[in-house]
């Protein structure tokens, strides 16, 4: 078992984060890998994931007030999914002070995104419990500030009809097809119709747009809808 | 289109949940089904559902100090699905207050699950926004006392074997096979080995417990880790 590797202690920490602990116990805890012991950080992980996504979530409500439900809850998924955590954490330097059992030291655990995003959910976690919600959304913020202002924080979306195609690969079900119905409109002014349909699980849903693609990108969240209920 | 049913208003809910909204606007809203307008609870139940992922995770993490992550997870998912969110909607009668679209009015949307649900995450989002953090999560874990004080509580955790055949079965895959492996260790302290197979997926996965049964279950969790990395 290691602790504190590079003797780094965590001063070092609490002033890259800007936050002292009035109780060290807890930013202990988060920084323990179950593979160290009985008292680790899987609970405080647990409490922390839900706390990076509301401080997020409400971020980003008030930040993009013309988002539809849809955009926003992509860009929370990419805001707080693993791989950006553990970015986040290699910026903390966090794997710096992660204490870990012989196994996951040997095999390289403070460098593996699992284990680096958990550990920075963990922190979060040890944070609000050491002061409160302002506190550790402030913290939050100012982590996430430059990631939630980027100006091309919406190219990070990923469009309906590659999530659905990803879902169903994943799922080991065959790809949709995608048939148009019919074209309304005047020339200037077209209305397209377009019907997404999965064959194997009889799921066909609909979708309207001015071109094509918009109507096929609509087809495609609906069944994403229909797959996820 | 209609507005609030049965001529309630917005001041029976408002005593009924014990809060009284600043800015009517937000509670508006949050009672308004997207059939009804473009203004509608949409946003706003994004919103909601993150501040009551936190608050109710919050409270199981402090009221269950010995449950494992998984555990709390699992109790939270239990607290937080469509259908306990509809249960309390309709002990709010939110379906009264509910502005719904021509459709959705006549084929009776305000008795549905998921649009009770939904609204009952907007209203949650609605007084978040209106007051704060330390409001909002005063009322909802008044509104959830008796569900999380519940001594039976962990009755309603569903074991992993259960949960794998569900997940296995909403996906149209097959059902996984469990082997004995090996029993070893005393008589009187037997240590049974299993593995759990899902062929078309082409994984394995192995448990250990001092039960057959409890070692099934710790493969059926890695298992369902496994399908869901």
């Amino acid at each position: 078992m290691r602790y504190l590797l590079k003797s780094a202690n965590i001063t070092s920490l609490q002033r890259k984060i800007a936050y002292k602990f009035n109780n060290e116990k807890l930013i202990k805890n988060a920084l323990t890998h179950r593979s160290a012991g009985a008292t680790n950080n899987e609970r405080l992980e647990f409490l922390g994931d839900s706390i990076l996504s509301i401080v997020i979530a409400d971020s980003l409500y008030h930040n993009f007030p013309n988002a539809s439900e849809g955009e926003l809850s992509r860009l929370r998924s990419y805001l707080v999914k693993g791989e950006t955590l553990a970015v986040i954490s290699r910026e903390l330097k966090l794997g710096d002070y992660l204490l870990l059992g012989q196994g996951e030291l040997k095999s390289g655990g403070f460098r593996r995104d699992s284990i680096l995003a958990d550990c920075f959910e963990a922190m979060i976690a040890a944070i609000y419990l050491d002061s409160n919600f302002e506190q550790v959304k402030k913290i939050i913020l100012n982590i996430y500030e430059t990631r939630i202002k980027d100006n091309n924080i919406f190219n990070h979306l990923k469009d309906f009809k590659t999530m659905l195609q990803e879902y169903l690969q994943s799922n080991k079900l065959d790809l949709p097809k995608y048939e148009l119905l019919s074209i309304g409109g005047e020339q200037h002014n077209q209305q397209f119709e377009v019907l997404c349909e999965v064959p194997s699980m009889n799921i066909k849903t609909e979708g309207k747009g001015t071109t094509r693609r918009k109507a096929e990108k609509i087809a495609a969240e609906k069944m994403l809808q229909q797959l996820l209920k």
